[in-house]
């Protein structure tokens, strides 16, 4: 598709990055500028030059450890990380990093090990999605700026600070970890942890690592990146929680027992067992209501009831070849691109129950904001109601049409739809 | 139904307290565990121990007026509270505080003379509404979370520091007080007084009492814990909003005094007058937004165009007599349980008109947030209108049922629902 | 309307103001009450008195650099902004503020050559709004409270220290600037920028200008009033969003580059070009799904199928001639008023997906927000998709109806409407 550019990954022949791009993922798409500035500089030259241009990132190297370093070591200056040549600066990738930080780089990369969801696997994640590749690049731009936590260190480390103490604070998680369907923002800062780090966290020394007895209560990383470990899966049970698991497997046990033994750092191991005990519970219940819409939905489709029809929809243009072979998916079991665009009204009412209200709740009751598991659970009863309600009158209007003899005609207006055909023409 | 344990309350019978019940009502549920330690403990041996098991709920103690009382009183420290015998420690109860904290916990108990709403009765209103009972206790675990504001005093003065600094600032509050139906936290922090707090409150000096002169603005418990009494009730006018109420009577003429002279320590008395006149017609408007829904709806009942219809809904589990005799009830007036669930689709917008889009308005036009009164207000409207144009289609497909002959039925979907069989076959 | 006071503006004979106005818009309402004290009395006599009256306030001022100003200069005390006498006094108007702050005053003055949207013209767009004076007041006075950043300074710097600092800080905006339509504040604090103000804002000294190198990221006030300038337009390309611009026009590539060199105090320009650049793809996909909308409502109005037809529904008050001579309007362009109120189902759809979804999505890509980028375009989609659902539905009825002969009649609920002949009845 592109001439002089290409994305990475495996659809990467089928799309072109966006010139932002090469700030979200440096490593694939970074090309150096040719700078008005030529020559070969050293830190201090550097340093003497941008505090007049670019002053605040100069003032936040001069505030960190690369400037001051603990003991002997040498300070680490602007041309230890960009390169000294003006016309071949480079933007520094988390393998960059790592060079020094060999122990949270190689942390970080052990998160590969455990699949999705990972901060480490999550560039791939991005552009391995159908829908990435099919989507206008105006749309998934935004993708990108919160994935590239694979690709370059200081989407959780601001520079030029890099400060570990930042990242120890909730809201270093939060740029990404918030609104649905993953309100980590919104219900940690509605728990009682939350609202007390609101109240008090400002005054709060976090120079301080993260074990316990040095903050009154846990922030993000106290918990998911325990004593400061670069690597939040190997206790993660629910993950994201757009699946069903069964929490009670041997493995889970164990990942259980690393979480009581988080939360023993202040409260009796009883107690944390009762609350994830809870958390299960409230998985359990919401995963029945969601099962209840899933089997609506399936015995619709077998009476042909949902319009389109799942075998009627236009295909993904990667997907191109299903308009000879089309297959009838619905639901996020069979697939989750057909989850979301395209579908029958009721589908999409899905999908949110599912996406939306479900993970809401799932996250407030992991997180401990009551409010908004109530919410959750309220708007997930609603829509269950609501893909009742919109069942039978499918079923209605089938019944009577079945009596009159006709079929009703979606019309034109299903035969091509957003993200299908839309990158036949623009990228 | 549950043999070992049952619940408190009228329904007590009916239902079984899940495990983590114990850590939101203590003195109706906590067992002392046999821990792995035995033997009897003074203060400052328990310090010791813990100072290494749970070092943050010891320096939370350390920083308290518990640890540090003014003048000779002699410290209170964790046996004091928790007993000596590590066999049989106890968690405390408002009583428990009471012993020493008389006034406030007087103050406190006395707020239960005002009826409901009110942070005294609040484990009552929860355990004793038969949709508690009914529903899963997987969903109404997190109610206790906020209702134990009448059986633990930690829910606003976290443990164990019990600052009274804490509770001044409006994070204490937030962790109930958000989320639709009653947004305090949202509205209170979109105000002008709630940012101000925001960009500035963390360098005021928080240990000063709470009267006019020592905060540039008030918080929550400044207006509604004036000069830190432990009571809201008596300046209540509109209370939770849930009820239109005349708020010209001779009673709340005294209230409306009470609230003019808590403006008053900033504000002309005149612009406080204006403002709450405001408040007033705020809610006339709303309410009349409401009335006018609620009264399609019974129109529609009256005219058996409500699918499923009112009387033909599965009663609660607690209501099973109903399914002999029921009873078409709409709405929140005629019996809060019926307005949530089972109901047809138009019934369902109804309420959340009521439950969520009035009530935002209402908290929104209290605190003085302007942008959600807006967004109240065209939620209300657009609510509105939707509840017209559903009636117009509900009398449409009815008008042409009568004509054909024929009744949509709504089939087996609605035999059984949420909320109802439910409690027949698990906690 | 109104004997004793009348509205200002076009339509000031046609409303009447809510006694709360006079605190919104003094210059128009204020009239002097006849305080219980009376006397004339100087600064000094003043604070005296309301040190022990209204301490806060007092407190205030004698924070501010009124009481203390730099060099020789006397101090500005009570007397000198509200006057003497104190059965006679006044609310200052930012001209009586520009009196002093004649350089802050002047350039706010000048954002009025930029025409709407402005903070200078906010309240004549308030009360010059037909809807405004047709809606009940009651629903209306939280606009004013908004839109009195025409005319009155403590909007933004809070009486009575009347900070500059404080207007630094976002917190100053967001009273305002918050909610659907203009997430300003939601998508700055959900931006890397705004999460780092956050956690580490309240140890920044607000006392230092808005220039390169004194704050490590940027606020509200800095980017768009930059050095401080009281004027937020000369770079204003797409403003608030409501209308698709063209962004390469001569004008807005001077503006463009006035954007760049703000962003260039700390990051790349070829950074900024590319961020910019994405904010107008973004753009140009959010109004293509808005216009394959607006064009699927055009054809329903052509085919006659929607209800109540655009032609048929009760004209606003202000516009009662339009019952002689109906106009067919729908969406922003053919008449604002006629977006909101008293539509069809779709057309209110429309009318969300404009307002709520699009300007959402555009705010949170301005502001690099980059979940709340995805929602708004996840929920722009989806509203595409329901308002395409519904127009099949339309025409499969339309189509039915004409089979049959007949046609649907809305029925007497569309004879009126909210904010119809409200206002013939009361205020």
């Amino acid at each position: 598709m592109a001439d002089e550019a290409k994305g990475i990954g495996l659809y990467g022949d089928s799309w072109r990055p966006d010139p932002v791009h090469e700030y979200w993922d440096p490593g694939a798409y970074h090309r150096p500028e040719r700078e008005l500035v030529e020559g070969r500089f050293a830190g201090a030259e550097c340093v003497e030059c941008h505090q007049g241009v670019t002053p605040g990132i100069v003032n936040g190297w001069r505030q960190s450890r690369h400037a001051k370093p603990a003991g002997a070591a040498a300070p680490v200056a602007c041309d230890g990380c960009h390169g000294g040549d003006h016309q071949a600066l480079r933007f520094p990738t988390p393998a960059d990093c790592g060079a020094c930080h060999d122990r949270q780089h190689g942390q970080f990369l052990e998160e590969r090990r455990y699949g999705f969801p990972s901060h480490a696997l999550a560039m791939e994640r991005a552009v391995d999605a159908k829908h990435f590749v099919d989507k206008p690049k105006a749309e998934v731009a935004s993708c990108l700026q919160c994935h590239s936590v694979a690709t370059k260190c200081d989407s959780c480390h601001t520079r030029h600070a890099f400060s570990a103490a930042e990242a120890r604070r909730p809201e270093a998680c939060i740029t990404c970890h918030s609104g649905p369907p993953h309100p980590d923002d919104e219900t940690y800062f509605a728990s009682a942890h939350g609202r007390r780090y609101l109240a008090e966290g400002a005054g709060w020394d976090w120079s301080k690592p993260l074990v316990k007895g040095n903050y009154p209560v846990p922030t993000c990383a106290y918990c998911h990146m325990r004593e400061g470990r670069h690597q939040v899966a190997d206790k993660a049970i629910w993950k994201f929680g757009i699946r069903e698991v069964n929490p009670r497997t041997a493995e889970n046990n164990v990942k259980r027992r690393r979480w009581i033994a988080v939360c023993a750092d202040c409260h009796e191991p009883d107690q944390a067992k009762a609350w994830l005990a809870g958390l299960d519970d409230e998985r359990k219940r919401a995963w029945a209501m969601l099962y209840e819409a899933e089997a609506i939905l399936r015995d619709l489709r077998g009476d042909d009831l949902l319009h389109p029809a799942p075998g009627a929809r236009p295909p993904y243009p990667l997907d191109w070849w299903e308009q000879y072979w089309p297959i009838a998916r619905i639901g996020f079991y069979e697939g989750q691109a057909s989850a979301f665009y395209n579908v029958s009204g009721i589908e999409r009412d899905y999908f949110e129950m599912w996406y939306f209200d479900g993970l809401g709740a799932y996250k407030a009751a992991a997180h401990g904001a009551p409010d908004a598991v109530r919410e959750g659970h309220d708007r997930l009863a609603r829509s269950l109601e609501r893909v009742r309600a919109e069942a039978a009158s499918l079923r209605a209007l089938g019944t009577a049409e079945r009596a009159a003899g006709v079929r009703a005609d979606p019309g034109p207006l299903w035969l091509r739809g957003p993200y299908t055909d839309l990158n036949r023409e623009r990228n």
